[in-house]
């Protein structure tokens, strides 16, 4: 296995029906593990299962409470294949508490009529943007690169046309190839828009986080770097909920996926 | 009950645990039923259950494979029960074949902070537009008033500022109280991106559908007509699959739910 921080933490032991994750000490957030990293394990355990056809089309994580403990089962299950797809459900359990629930649409590609109706946002390349020192960083979030074009990590810096829009290059530090898990990951890495609104720490924590896949393999085989640039807002905080969506890019201008989720939040 | 065509259609027999739902033929798509009234049934299944607390906050339901019979079987589950909100799965089965799985978040929202980022667009209002005649309509779609303040049906008209972007009023017809069930509806009304860039019909089908509630009941319940502004586009299509996302807002500017879904294309 990679000793890359990210393959160590979404690796999977026992069988394919059941398998055991081990919680990363290296991906931890405020409470419990980071859940981009929670994301793409239990995405790595359909993508791993010997019955698996296709590449992921549109995933639904949902975090029904903290994982405090060292270990995970996961169980990923195919309830329906077709001709050019699978749908497959996946729960995790800690103990006897199910704490995951997820379901994923796998599809082999074709080619089509294609078109990219977003815009590639407009705004300086990774390489002319400092990196956001690690000190500053949570725990999880030194695993990645973050170079902020429009916006910061907190709030700091000029603001895009809703107030908590910001534009930000990321990449896996050290650097690793940019695969299905790792795109997982990084459509969570952007900051809650609570925080960015007003910021500072709040006690918030994701309920549903849901990713679009914009591209097959051979998309991300092209890709010449691991750098992403991500467009992130929300729409609404309202009564303990608000959303967050982002667009996530190559660096070479294609729309790798789109993300949203809803977070719980007290202010 | 009503004798509403939405309310004969959403309509559940049998116990809590394991309902059966007729398929109504007023909600006829190309194949089987409209998604949107699926999707707005499977949420009626955990809404009627006895042990449901809170409103819905973020549904997830995915499209297996299509529809044929009179009847379907939904198995509701209370996967975990929070403090402050309640994680269910959903299972639908037409015979031995499942035909939908769906996770859903219900939550007793809380007087927090609050902001709406999104802003409502700027057009004319319903009562200013005509309607799309209905004998331009697919069966499911004669239960909606359209009003097209930008763009139309299948592409016609002033093009926004994304190719498949369009803006149009609709509501139940005849008009019936908005709530959960019928909002979740109407975000699917959104027709297929696909066909709006290309002025005709093609092969398609939703694979996942996701809605994001912005309101609870009391916003519901204060709206004084059920007419809701949709704003709808496409990010990208690419290999047989294309998204496309929605922004649902009542006629007095409330941001009531926002909607991505995944479907399949053949072009």
């Amino acid at each position: 296995m990679s000793d890359h921080n990210f393959d160590q933490a979404v690796a999977l032991s026992g069988d394919a029906d059941n398998r055991t994750n081990t919680i990363h000490p290296a991906y931890q957030n405020m409470v419990g593990p980071y859940g981009g990293i929670t994301a793409a394990t239990l995405l790595n355990s359909v993508l791993r299962h010997p019955e698996v056809e296709g590449t992921p089309v549109a995933l639904t994580v949902n975090f029904l409470g903290p994982i405090a403990g060292e270990n995970i089962n996961i169980r990923p299950r195919l309830v329906r294949k077709n001709r050019s797809n699978q749908h497959w459900s996946v729960e995790a359990f800690e103990g006897d508490d199910t704490v995951l629930t997820a379901t994923l649409v796998t599809a082999s590609r074709r080619d089509t009529w294609e078109d990219t109706e977003l815009e590639f946002p407009q705004c300086a390349n990774f390489d002319e943007i400092d990196p956001v020192p690690e000190d500053f960083l949570i725990t999880w979030a030194k695993n990645y690169d973050f170079r902020f074009a429009l916006g910061g990590l907190l709030g700091t810096g000029t603001k895009g046309e809703t107030p908590s829009q910001t534009l930000n290059w990321v990449s896996d530090k050290p650097a690793r190839k940019l695969d299905f898990l790792s795109l997982c990951s990084i459509c969570d890495t952007f900051f809650p828009r609570l925080m960015v609104r007003h910021s500072e720490f709040a006690p918030i924590g994701t309920v549903s986080f849901t990713v679009h896949f914009h591209v097959g393999q051979e998309e991300l085989d092209s890709l010449d770097n691991g750098w992403v640039l991500g467009n992130a807002r929300a729409s609404k905080f309202h009564g303990s909920y608000f959303d967050q969506t982002a667009e996530v890019w190559s660096s070479n201008k294609t729309l790798l996926a789109t993300t949203s989720q809803i977070v719980y939040y007290k202010y």
